[in-house]
């Protein structure tokens, strides 16, 4: 239950190769990418309250949701690995230095320290 | 070597839970922070070509990279928890409807194709 | 009070001329700046209630917002420049087209046609 | 030849009233707007090299371009009126502040200067 086991990598890989996609990928468009899908992901909460995004979420629009958080993984997964970048170490250690930077016993439920996150 | 393997993933819920976060992450802030973390990303490549792109990549601004990536898929863990959703089955999901979509055999290189992806 | 009077307007262009400035601004790293800006924007409304969002801008966050503002004025100004645009020709177009798709009598006040907007 | 002069500005204001509009338009939401049109404007760069985008810029995708610069400078309109924020006040004070960050005779033409703006 992985969030990307490595056959899910090694076929989102292939897809690429086999289109010879690869040549499109440069880091820079891959970056743009991402930050274009991720506002198709937030396009679906836009003037929504919190009670019109639960309704939402119980029908059919889930799967629009869903389909742009794959985008960002995909692209994720892209621009990782082009990079020589392995993502489970960078979240472990960003992981770390975030509990340093924001210790538990000190930020506990606290809006104002969060804002600051 | 998957991207978030369940050891991970169970130590960023237990991250926010411990700060007693859960109650900020509604999911449209968390997709908004999405979007945020990913322009954060593109802003290491603002106004660089590709040689510089490639300059940079070699020096310690990966560094500044590689934490925007984890920003993104520690957000992209919490969103995807809060809302029930499995990343590796999206994913999955969406590589099937793209292979159905992009025929290997009639986009193989192709820019034209490529751009109307 | 026009958005941007033409004294105005030349001085954003002088600002960059005297720089020698025009020779980063590719209209896509423009766009990508436009992005980054709007970001940056959206930054001092994330994680905030609407009675958060009103009690920020009596404080002196608003001076933040008012910059970024700026900023992204200031790179649609370069933009609109640089590819030959009349702003406010394209503006009076935009909204003829937008009030034949949204007749006033038909979507007033509704928030399902707004979604759709 | 102003960006937006004050009969403009009037109708566009007033297309939002016409429709009962108003309601909808919280500051979050249309910071949210910004970036979603902002990213719309960028997606017509991505993938494209210079020599790509100097093509389309000479073909029908302008007015593409054209039509995301509206909505942007449309929903700035909207948030500086809500806001009470006078966009050429602003704007004029922003480049003031860059004058001094940014004197003419240090970074004139400077790249690494440029890339730290």
């Amino acid at each position: 239950m992985a969030m990307i086991n490595d056959k899910l990598k090694k076929e989102i890989l292939e897809f690429r190769k086999k289109r010879d996609w690869e040549k499109f990928h440069k880091p820079k468009d891959l970056a743009i990418s991402i930050v274009l899908e991720a506002s198709e992901l937030l396009e679906n909460f836009q003037w929504k309250t919190d009670t019109e995004v639960a309704e939402m979420l119980k029908g059919k629009s889930k799967t629009a949701i869903e389909e742009e958080i794959a985008d960002i993984a995909i692209y994720l997964t892209y621009l990782s690995h082009d990079l020589g970048i392995n993502i489970e170490d960078i979240i472990a250690n960003k992981l770390e230095k975030n509990k340093k930077k924001y210790p538990a016993d000190k930020v506990r439920g606290s809006a104002k320290k969060y804002d600051e996150y």
